[in-house]
């Protein structure tokens, strides 16, 4: 153990002080008041849908989760043994296969925690925004923004306390250089429960709102979030166990994972400028994530703090500027605040940290900041893309003149395009990152340079340390979307409503911007965990294998010229589309339920539609839930089964080709599902603002022919924005993190 | 040169006898009557449009391809020979770029020409396919066929004696091994052309296709082929420059670079086996491939052969079995046929040529079964996925009873879903023919074995050996379908449209079926291109850099774990989404632009709807023209210039990963969007048959809302199907050839 453990005062400070705050934040907004008794009676009914859902969610994922903890515990023991051989090198193979299901059950443990208590908040606070809407904007903003706030710093802070914790107690059995990998197994129970979260919820959220959209408005013609539509309190409850159980889990992860590979390869740092195991181990480059991360959420509390009540216009006095325009540049200064704050910072832990083990320390800080602009490029690009403002939505709109078929295919089109500017933002990153990385001279493995690799993570960990804040502003939205529903179905006055409008447009903007934030996030942490993953396998080479470093190097290599790695690449790419595939579909047929469901009680009782008698409610929830918890096991198997059977079959390096070409694709699907989703939805909010006129300027809003395409493009949307698009997003942390964690598996059949 | 050149005789002698077989065949075509002067008329306006068509745009191909091969020329030339070292390392940076230049004007011209044959008997066949189905659906059969075989044969024969010749050429000039990677300008100049020819033909088929349908059948409500829609010549029209002369550019340059590429991997064996440029140099290695393609034409005569007059059913005396079902019967056993004797062929090929080289010559035969079973494969999986009898289509059709949302769910849904059959079964090939080459021991690149490339590429040769008969199936589809077009037009009776119906039917199945199995073939011809790539990098390093062969293997690796090559795959992945944004939007604005002038004719002359006066056909056929030209330019020279760009800025290594990555992501999405606007047109057809039926059994045809649901999925499908999708297999194969021809000046910048 060495003095460095002391700055992980500053990662165990930083996730209690976050955890301090949200605890303040959670007293603060129950004590706001809850409204008139019409709105806690639906918000009632919200509440005891979700949690009903989410104790039936987790309870599956409980099992499925002990399933696996058992299965890996056995597989990694078990035939790493009967192969002869260690991976780690230093223990027993059971105590890898111990240690690493202890990790992932203490990992998938964490992150159900951190989804479920995303939920709870939420579903209280939804009300206590629609009371405070009838006072004033701000003060619905203020509670709105806190209660998501309380579901981010609890998250990330937990995932910084968790990683913390296990490393210094692993480090204290296993050695600072072995603890890394010995914590994988968190990462991976942490990203094994967030798929089946965030797909869980995102089928249940989507099934709801379309079937509920496809009977009520389409078929019985009655307006959204009705009362009288039997499937109204399951969209609502969608909407949190979707946005913010499964973003929850999500974010949890990949805080996690970017921390657990940063560290790993902060030991292969360490391992390199040492001169192999027997030279002196720097710890300050494992350290150094940790440190950034906890930073990171200090800068995320300052940028929480500038958001006030009194920054914001009340809808009357805005001076005829939108007053969620003006409440969304609100938050939009709380982000660069957190942006600013964290450049510092991360400049900062540089030089603290690396400066005493490199001289070209500044090149890190540099790489920091590559990754803090990244972050606002994608804040930009997804903005344009799926912004009113801008030509891609309006192309959309416009197409509506011709029907859905044109909406469709404009809105693929626009997909497809909006591909183009986050990959290059991503590949620009990544390069210079690298570039900054080789000016350090750590030393490298064959042709990759170590600190090059080192200095992409730490562009990563820049980009990660806005996460609070980004969850913060992500929560938000469903929380105002709720609320939104709740004065609706209450009959609260006209002005209420203005202000839960205004709300709800803000809802939207942040909610695309945090998964444009997340699938940026997500591609160069997946860079950063494959490049870990070699690393794992590079010094199995060389300390088991007793293979020179310098042909161990070689098989730091993934090369798809080897049909093999080939194959494995193409069925990673394939993977995606299956995934893609089983989850749409997946919300098809959950949605087809639930029109049956609503269909037979406008059948069975006439008088729902008249409002004498209450639909039920219950009967909805009951049934998204059962078929979102049905639907979501064969695609999570899917993605989890794949990587391990080509890794067990074919090798470590094919596994590691169908990793890397699998996130390439990933990424490139989420972008499109993510930003065409969300672009077909702005055009039909476009065209309901009445921005769309005919040839001779008469506004075609809603109910016009041009419209009900729009709304078309915006049911095929919802799928691919809410269900397909953030659950691939853990399917790129997923396939690092199996592979990671299996690595000395593939290793053991495969030397 | 050698004493095997004299098996030059058998590509040579197939090539000519399938020459002549495609003129007596299309003098046969042109003996057969044209039918009635009302059908002669329609005929004569297809005919004037097509042919005003492909001469603006052949025009401006032959611009594009001008300046390219100047360019091409004086980069190649002038770069390396400033940076003071050639690739071929036997020749003057002059004599490559003046060689390549040569080659890629050769090629350019060849596929041109292929292009322009196939149209211009699609066009004089269709009319007289009308004619004949006045008499017989077995004498129609005949006609259409048969026209589609003369563009089959022609197009097969000039690729094989294009690259037979060439390489003759240059053999004598350079010396059997250096002469293959001297004629890669071919191919590179087949597949130029081909992107243009087949993206200008796609963009204007569906932008007729799809403006025709939204402005006739929507707004004016008139049906399709109404003579009264003054787009319905630009629609037929579409059907000959998209689909035949596209296709037959896209298969020309399928084969030549097919052929191109396994002979540079011959030669690479023969190197190998030789122990070295020194060694003897057995070129029977390089003349395999080309005498399997010749063989291949013999093969496809027979399956030709097969298809009669006498065993199709008449409508009348089918016994209530679907005549459509039986004739396409027949033209699957002619497939059969083919693929039989095919087998048997490859098989002793490979002994005649390749067990005086190796003991283990059957091991290639093995292979080449591999690929021919691969063909059938897919076969089987295009039509599970595209046709009305089993659960994909059904899957969408039944879909359509909640609306076009829930159709074009569903529809993407299965169009994800159908990438995973087809890439199991491409990974299958590739792995078991890599598997078989492996045993026959000839050295090996680094990890790689070369005698498994090579079986890779012999399975590719089984794959296209029949390629011929399956081009003439292909083209069968566009004459019937204008043959169709051109009955219903002239007013013909009822039992002359059954059987134009049951040809049309036939014709769809073919176009999936072709369309599968064109990019089946372009997958295992990608991997066989990108060896060939490594293989001359390999060489360079060897010949020029006097690299040992072991520290050279070294370099026939595409590293994903090096961030510049992993950026590079990135932007390749990215490259295949725009490029698709660009085809469907193309389709988009280049509709809009046709609508608008229909709408402007159905105001100007209120008498075209009653029938009294004939539309401006000339004018639509010029819109779409005017536009498809237009719009076809940037995604030709985005395609066209990345890969160039990477390779000099990142080098060779680099632009390998592109293109394998690149290639993947192409694979997927041409598998998604040719399958999946398969699935949607035919799920369009099962609801107008009738076999949709609502809860009582009663059928939901035409007019019902399900069927104006399915339409939309149809419409959306269109571009996909026809403009991206087949589009996408001549980028997939240009990325190779570019990166080819390229290799020595990436390989000169960065040394």
């Amino acid at each position: 153990m060495n003095n460095s453990m002391w700055w992980l005062a500053i990662p165990i400070g930083a996730s209690v002080i976050g955890g301090i705050v949200a605890a303040f934040l959670a007293r603060w907004v129950m004590s706001q008041d809850t409204g008139t008794a019409e709105m806690r009676k639906v918000s009632d009914a919200i509440f005891t849908g979700a949690q009903a859902f989410l104790s039936r969610q987790y309870r599956t994922i409980a099992i499925l989760a002990l399933v696996g903890a058992v299965v890996i515990g056995i597989v990694l023991g078990m035939l790493t043994q009967l192969s002869g051989v260690t991976a780690s090198g230093v223990d027993s193979p059971t105590g890898v296969g111990i240690r690493t299901a202890i990790s992932f059950l203490i990992g998938a443990f964490c992150s159900g925690i951190s989804g479920y208590i995303g939920m709870q908040v939420a579903v209280r606070a939804n009300i206590r925004v629609a009371s405070a809407a009838r006072r004033s904007l701000g003060d619905a903003l203020m509670v709105s923004m806190r209660g998501g706030a309380v579901s981010g710093f609890l998250v990330i802070s937990l995932s910084l306390l968790g990683v913390t914790l296990l490393y210094f107690v692993f480090a204290l059995f296993t050695g600072a250089t072995i603890a890394p990998t010995d914590i994988v197994g968190f990462g991976f129970g942490a990203s094994f429960v967030a798929l089946f979260a965030q797909l869980g919820g995102g089928i249940y959220t989507k099934a709801a709102d379309v079937g509920a959209y496809l009977v009520g408005k389409v078929e019985a013609g009655i307006p959204e979030d009705d009362p009288r539509n039997p499937a109204v309190i399951a969209d609502l409850v969608g909407d949190n166990v979707g946005d913010c159980a499964g973003r929850g889990a999500d974010i949890f992860e990949s805080t996690a994972a970017e921390n657990i590979g940063a560290m790993i390869l902060g030991a292969a740092v360490a391992l390199t400028t040492a001169g192999g195991v027997a030279g002196q181990f720097n710890a300050n480059w494992v350290m150094f994530p940790l440190v950034v991360v906890g930073l990171g959420i200090l800068c995320s509390l300052l940028g929480l703090a500038t958001v006030r009540r009194n920054s914001v216009k009340e809808p009357g006095q805005a001076g005829g500027r939108d007053a969620g325009e003006i409440a969304m540049g609100q938050l939009n200064v709380g982000y660069y605040t957190t942006a600013f704050a964290s450049a510092i910072c991360i400049f900062g832990a540089s030089y603290f940290l690396l400066s005493p083990v490199s001289s070209m320390w500044w090149a890190f800080g540099l790489a920091g900041l590559v990754g803090i602009a990244n972050s606002i490029a994608f804040v930009f690009i997804t903005q344009y893309y799926t912004s009113g403002s801008y030509r891609p939505v309006r192309e959309i709109a416009d197409s509506a003149r011709t029907g859905p078929a044109t909406v469709i295919i404009q809105g693929i089109a626009i997909g497809y395009e909006n591909t183009a500017l986050p990959v290059l933002a991503i590949c620009l990153s990544l390069g210079l990152a690298y570039f900054l990385g080789t000016l350090t001279n750590l030393g490298s493995h064959g042709i990759v340079s170590t600190g090059g690799i080192y200095a992409t993570a730490v562009a990563t960990m820049g980009m990660l340390m806005s996460a609070g804040y980004i969850l913060a502003m992500d929560t938000f939205g469903p929380i105002t979307d709720n609320a939104g529903g709740i004065v609706e179905m209450s009959n609260a006055p006209e002005s209420v409503r203005d202000i839960t409008d205004a709300l709800d447009g803000v809802g939207n903007t942040t909610k695309a911007l945090t998964k444009g934030y997340g699938i940026g996030s997500a591609a160069l942490a997946a860079f950063l965990l494959f490049s870990a993953y070699l690393d794992i396998i590079y010094q199995y080479r060389v300390d088991v294998q007793k293979a020179a470093p310098a042909v161990a190097a070689l098989a730091y290599s993934v090369n798809l010229a080897n049909p093999p790695e080939f194959i494995a690449a193409l069925i990673g790419a394939m993977l995606i589309f299956l995934f893609s595939s089983f989850a749409i579909r997946a919300v098809g047929t959950a949605a087809q339920a639930m029109i049956q469901e609503v269909r037979r009680q406008f059948k069975a009782e006439p008088k729902i539609m008249t409002g004498e008698v209450t639909p039920d409610y219950a009967r909805c929830v009951d049934i998204s839930a059962t078929s979102a918890l049905r639907q979501m096991i064969v695609p999570g198997v899917l993605v989890v089964a794949t990587p391990i059977i080509i890794g067990m079959v074919l090798g470590p390096e094919p596994a590691a080709a169908l990793l890397m070409v699998g996130t390439i694709a990933g990424i490139l699907m989420a972008l499109f599902m993510n930003n065409g989703g969300g672009a077909w939805d702005n055009a039909k909010k476009y065209i309901e603002a009445g921005n769309l006129k005919d040839e001779n300027g008469k506004p075609l809003g809603k109910h016009s022919s041009a419209h009900d395409a729009s709304v078309v493009g915006d049911t095929v949307g919802d799928p691919f924005k809410d269900t397909a698009g953030p659950s691939l997003h853990v399917v790129i942390k997923l396939l690092s993190t199996i592979t990671l964690v299996m690595a000395p598996l593939f290793l053991a059949l495969h030397h």
